[in-house]
């Protein structure tokens, strides 16, 4: 299957169609189909119109264009968008002042041609992994609409995956790009921790947030993410690791990775799906061996305390003011973080280090681990425990086992979707790579997807018209 | 003046002298002149004598060795040396078990030839910038034995003043470099946060924590700076930063840099000598212009409270079962920073972020930036107070008023040392850079010590037969 976002760029370049026409298509489509999965939180017709028949004009005149020319995407509505308040999900920002500018990942990608149509639906402060907004209602997984898109990224995950929008971008402190890629059965990256800049995007965990892209296919999730690296001097996070474009090699095919499956916590309180598509991608990509990280376990519990110590600090002086107008899913949560010692959070960022360096030790013999998204394909809107292996866990925070420990630890996932039968959910699997080796990642992904064993259609109920 | 490492490395490469005969001058004089500012808490003669041995073996068959080879040094006692406890300054550590192997920067600076001959004092687990250490005795200042060496890298900065060894290997997470640099009148830098691999030095406070060399020449400095330079696959912390050398530029002179000098809370509360030694030192880089950071004060505000925080997590188990055992100038401060609740050091921490900004922001116009390095030169032993522009100050911490910001935000500072007239303390100046532009400071020290504004002699008392 041809990209579908550097396809349709490809056509907008070439004169084939325009990219007001596929804006005009793209916002109606917007506002037809878009209600059903309840993805978007605002539209922004004017904005994009104009900056569509700009590029219109770019390109009748000659000029050089980016590779994502005339591309519809959108943000989760963390990103600031210029003239809009930056609500986070939440009612309490509703009353914030409209952002003076774009965030640097929107400029980035609509400096490569891309058009921000509109804001998406998320977990309010990114706090939770089911897009279950009280305020803005639950986002719907377009493969079921009774079910969950998962989160905090819920709607950057089914707006691709209804075909409203080719990319989007997400960001992900606990699992929020992968849970949503997992539950949407799309392609999504969460580099290592300081490669994108987060300037312009709604904290949440400094020690953990981390920001990217969503796709349809890896070359389009490619061209997304090479065109969102640069460093910004604006952000304070960023580690000073120069850009490194992963398009150019897509199609070197797997010689010489080294690719292992991660065994041990990563191998329990999994459903068959999740099992299956693990195997699928492990044979996909001839990984035999099981490897064990003894710090899983550890890890996940670091990132917890660390997200509720340093959630609950951000949100203390509103907590102390607006406690009910938060979400009331959270509010419990961030309050007990602001109460957290000083100690308490030292201790879980040692236990982050150690859990990094004995990965580090893993990861000298491997190139690419192997772990499962999420334990389970999505879940219905509402559900409140999940039965794994006889365990009965609480469903919200239970999305994040498998991926809260490789964030808490910084590492690169790109997640891949496994697609299955007819009418049956897809389900994600996590590419782990080292730092800095996204482009390995990148690699593996076209493979699978080459190979046909990890690829993303629009769900079958949304393809007519996707865009 | 040549520089007095290097020369004598080359004298000793040349076959003028070896290794065992500096060596053996170099202990003897650590023997008998060492306990008169009690720079050292341990010698170790058995390993440098088999080292510079080993050296000479290496000389004659005329094997490659590096630019410090046979170069004695000495390191704070808080980097591992294999076979001795790390003290890190205190007694509840003379139970430890003997390191297993060097810290990386020891391994570092004997890969490039030098030759680790013992250990430094200094304050105790870093906590303080006097060395007015209660377990080991007070380390003194070779400039005027009843007066402070500085901390917490005393021994670091009297040892080289002493000319007890060329070299020496130091920690700063408030000034615990560059006061000492200061007081003693030598060289030191403190790199960017990041920048130089901390595996193997015991640590006070990971948000902070910063490694470096001192010496008594900006060539010497250089050299060592090279030499410790490195990617350290074990060390948690560091930034993916390529190494970039900075001796190939040290004759680059000062065309095209642009310096100014800090105003502000960097003009007030400091002696006539502070005050005089930045004057020289712009007067010396062209510096007209001074600007203003208004955040100076918060920065230091925040890595106040993040210091106690995370030195107080830190050691809460042991103060738990020993308080006593520990050093009475800092039982108060672990335990009042071991209770600090997780959103204050999270306020601290952004308010870092906000001073970092407004810093890239003042330095988008200039690459170096003057400060002092202390408000006074070194001060009696044992004086609990200061008088600065009328007003009375707790001397221990003010030692730190014009460094603690700067590292608080992670920029690399090169203090370099203003001679007084004969019998008057030197004093240091802290050049400023932008993060990883440790190159310029270099180039700047380097024309400042071309110049005869900055030198670093051995101090008058000492000079005889210095190493």
């Amino acid at each position: 299957m041809s990209p579908p976002a550097l396809s349709l760029a490809a056509r907008i370049r070439a004169g084939e169609t325009t990219a007001r026409a596929v804006m005009e298509a793209a916002l109606a489509r917007c506002a037809a189909r878009g209600p059903e999965v309840n993805a978007f939180t605002a539209l922004l017709p004017d904005r994009a119109l104009a900056a569509a028949e700009a590029m219109d004009r770019r390109i009748a005149a000659g000029e050089l264009v980016g590779p994502l020319a005339g591309l519809p995407f959108a943000a989760k509505n963390l990103f600031d968008l210029a003239g809009i308040p930056t609500l986070a999900g939440s009612r309490i920002r509703r009353d914030a002042p409209p952002a003076g500018r774009d965030a640097f990942l929107v400029r980035q990608l609509e400096a490569a041609g891309a058009i921000c149509l509109g804001a998406l639906n998320m977990d309010e402060f990114a706090y939770g992994f089911t897009t279950e907004n009280s305020h803005d209602g639950p986002c719907r997984n377009p493969h079921d609409t009774g079910r969950i898109a998962g989160g905090s990224s819920g709607g950057s995950g089914a707006a691709v995956a209804a075909g409203l929008v080719p990319l989007s971008l997400g960001t992900d402190t606990n699992g929020s790009i992968r849970v949503p890629a997992s539950l949407n059965g799309i392609f999504g990256v969460k580099p290592t921790y300081g490669r994108l800049s987060r300037h312009g995007a709604f904290p949440f965990v400094h020690s953990l947030d981390h920001v990217g892209p969503f796709a349809r296919s890896v070359a389009d999730l490619a061209a997304a993410y090479d065109a969102l690296q640069g460093l910004d001097p604006e952000d304070s996070h960023q580690a000073p690791q120069p850009p490194e474009a992963v398009t150019p090699g897509l199609d070197a095919g797997l010689a010489g990775l080294r690719v292992a499956r991660l065994g041990g916590w990563f191998g329990r309180l999994q459903s068959a799906a999740a099992r299956g598509a693990v195997e699928a991608v492990a044979a996909g990509l001839g990984a035999t061996r099981v490897v064990e990280w003894e710090m899983a376990e550890a890890s996940r519990a670091a990132a917890f305390t660390i997200t509720a110590a340093e959630g609950g600090s951000l949100h203390l002086p509103t907590l102390r003011t607006r406690l009910e107008d938060y979400e009331p899913l959270i509010q419990d949560r961030l309050l007990a973080g602001a109460m957290i010692p000083a100690a308490w959070v030292q201790q879980a960022q040692r236990v982050r280090a150690r859990a990094a360096a004995a990965m580090r030790a893993v990861m000298a013999d491997w190139d690419i681990l192997l772990a499962p998204a999420t334990p389970v394909a999505a879940t219905p809107i509402g559900q409140e425990t999940l039965v794994l292996d006889g365990v009965e866990l609480p469903l919200r925070p239970s999305m994040g086992l498998f991926t809260q420990p490789i964030s808490g630890i910084g590492l690169p996932v790109l997640t891949v979707p496994v697609q299955r039968a007819d009418g049956v959910l897809p389900i994600g699997v996590q590419l782990i790579g080292r730092p800095w080796t996204e482009a390995l990642l990148f690699r593996a992904a076209a493979a699978l997807e080459e190979a046909g064993i990890c690829t993303a259609p629009v769900a079958p109920a949304f393809a007519e018209g996707a865009i």
